[in-house]
């Protein structure tokens, strides 16, 4: 396998350090081969580990047996952790498309992305909502068959909407959104799972799925119709369940995914029950992306305290991923 | 302390099962004395223990040491576990009425009461949403200041709005419902949990908290003005917090109660977390009234599947607020 490129996200932030930390517990929890994609000097302003500066990503496999493979982006002005600024913003936008372009072109195995700052982004001209509508643009992926999976040991959830109000959440949920979610996620779960039929649970908008209506219509006109197309493509879709009765042990056993409505429906149990580890994964590209779900953490950078654990779970489930792509499945609706 | 009156619920539903075992754990889970209020047959029908048919509710603590004590309602029509009709449903109506009234004359410490069909309550002409309104209108307790909180044993929840259609929640929300709620939550976790200065943390209601009117004004104009509120008022209340970073176990441990901005945002956490032990608790009354959280379970009635976890854990917290009840504390805005 081709090592997997990792964007260090923004240099003040805290993707430095864990992507280092993750590096340092490379044997103890097996990870595949990896190199940075950033400025060197924010890994070391951090770190006292060792840093193999590379010139080519064809040498990070060797170099990673010695120290942490960095491809190096140069940038202007110092570093400061835990103080952003528009330098370094522009350092993690160019990391994140080289990471992007070397996934492309297989000069790495895939992709893991560090955490951003959206408005330090926006502030530099950035006009994509986050790195996983970038990625897909750059792959030319619409944004209905790009999807947002977040993923713990014991949980998969996709939020079929974000970030918007939620009062206008009901007016954006369609059945022509739900259906091609829907196939993207089944897809995605074949392809970077080896799941050959996997289980797609809906999740209801209303409390108690709308009680037949008594409650909301939008389970009977949009998530019941969408569901019922998905079906007839031989997708294994379900629901629309009452949110609040999916998610405790038994009943996260009996599904491989949760399509959720909106944001908070598919990110509270998924935070509860997995606040440390969880990992977004984009599903629909050609390529693996994976990334870690926290964002930058500024008020901790530099000071030793963020933890990897995310991070590791991240470069894990790419690497999972890359494996299971090997395989020659029957996915649905492929 | 006076025994604790438990109404059945429905005689077709799991009710009558769940009191009877927790009657046989009561030496192991050091239950307080408690008697049914209900038709001893619907007991009988389903279990093998021993009934004590009660003339009175004096007699209940001398007779529950020998068998399950109940104090009976008398209904015509057969039993038949898994078929509720109207009979049961006027059972179940008669013995939460008597129930309540055994607890507001003193008669009984407190109030359990069990699960109940509300289309089944509906048919007969009951008018309330649901027991926990029956009982307030019964005390003269105005809707806003009734709170229905759910328990486990590591998160308290507080639905402010509860069954309605998700779009219309926003149009509900105000600062004086926000605020009410506030208040007969910190009053209610004083009184019933002896904690005089309980922490109320507010969820948001769009993702991230709206991130600063970005995403949604509701936490600009309602939710933060309603906090100022309590907190002029001495009520340590917080937030609007980002509801999906709030039930992590770290975060748990920073509040006493989350106050949340629909039915799915405090259910889906508590249910993740707590789904076999949760139990319901209204807040606001001059009596304890707890439940179990969880339904008539119809499809399993009279198959001795049910567990008692949530109907013991209902009885427990009962019993537990019933003796903080008799401290006398400086409860807040009190």
């Amino acid at each position: 396998m081709k090592p997997l490129a990792i964007a260090l996200g923004d240099p003040a932030g805290i993707g430095p350090e864990i992507v280092a930390k993750a590096w340092s517990q490379r044997k103890q929890r097996r990870l595949a081969p990896f190199f940075a994609v950033g400025d060197p000097r924010s890994v070391k302003a951090v770190w006292d580990g060792p840093v193999t500066t590379l010139l080519e990503p064809a040498q990070a496999t060797a170099a990673f047996a010695q120290g942490l493979p960095v491809l190096p982006i140069e940038r202007s002005g110092d570093i400061a952790p835990g103080q952003p600024d528009r330098a370094g913003a522009q350092t993690a936008l160019r990391s994140l498309e080289i990471a992007t372009g070397l996934a492309q072109t297989c000069a790495a195995g895939g992709l893991v992305t560090g955490p951003v700052s959206k408005a330090q982004l926006y502030d530099i001209g950035f006009t994509h909502p986050g790195q996983t509508e970038f990625v897909a643009e750059r792959f030319g992926v619409a944004g209905e068959n790009a999807v947002m999976m977040l993923a713990g040991p014991s949980l998969r959830v996709v939020p079929i909407t974000t970030h918007i109000p939620l009062a206008a959440v009901s007016e954006i949920l369609s059945i022509d959104l739900l259906v091609a979610k829907g196939r993207a996620t089944a897809r995605g779960l074949c392809r970077n799972f080896g799941l050959e039929a996997p289980r797609l649970a809906f999740a209801g908008f209303n409390p108690h799925a709308g009680e037949q209506g008594a409650l909301g219509r939008e389970e009977i006109e949009i998530i019941a119709p969408a569901v019922d197309i998905l079906r007839a493509e031989g997708i294994d879709a379900t629901g629309p369940f009452a949110a609040d009765t999916m998610f405790h042990p038994r009943a996260r056993a009996t599904y491989d995914v949760a399509l959720c409505c909106y944001h908070d429906q598919a990110l509270i149990p998924i935070k509860t029950l997995h606040f440390d580890e969880g990992v977004n994964m984009t599903l629909g590209l050609p390529i693996v992306r994976t990334s870690p779900d926290h964002g930058t953490a500024f008020a901790i950078a530099g000071k030793d305290r963020a933890e990897p654990g995310a991070m590791i779970a991240a470069i894990q489930l790419a690497a999972s991923a890359v494996a299971h792509r090997r395989l020659v499945l029957a996915c649905p609706a492929a």
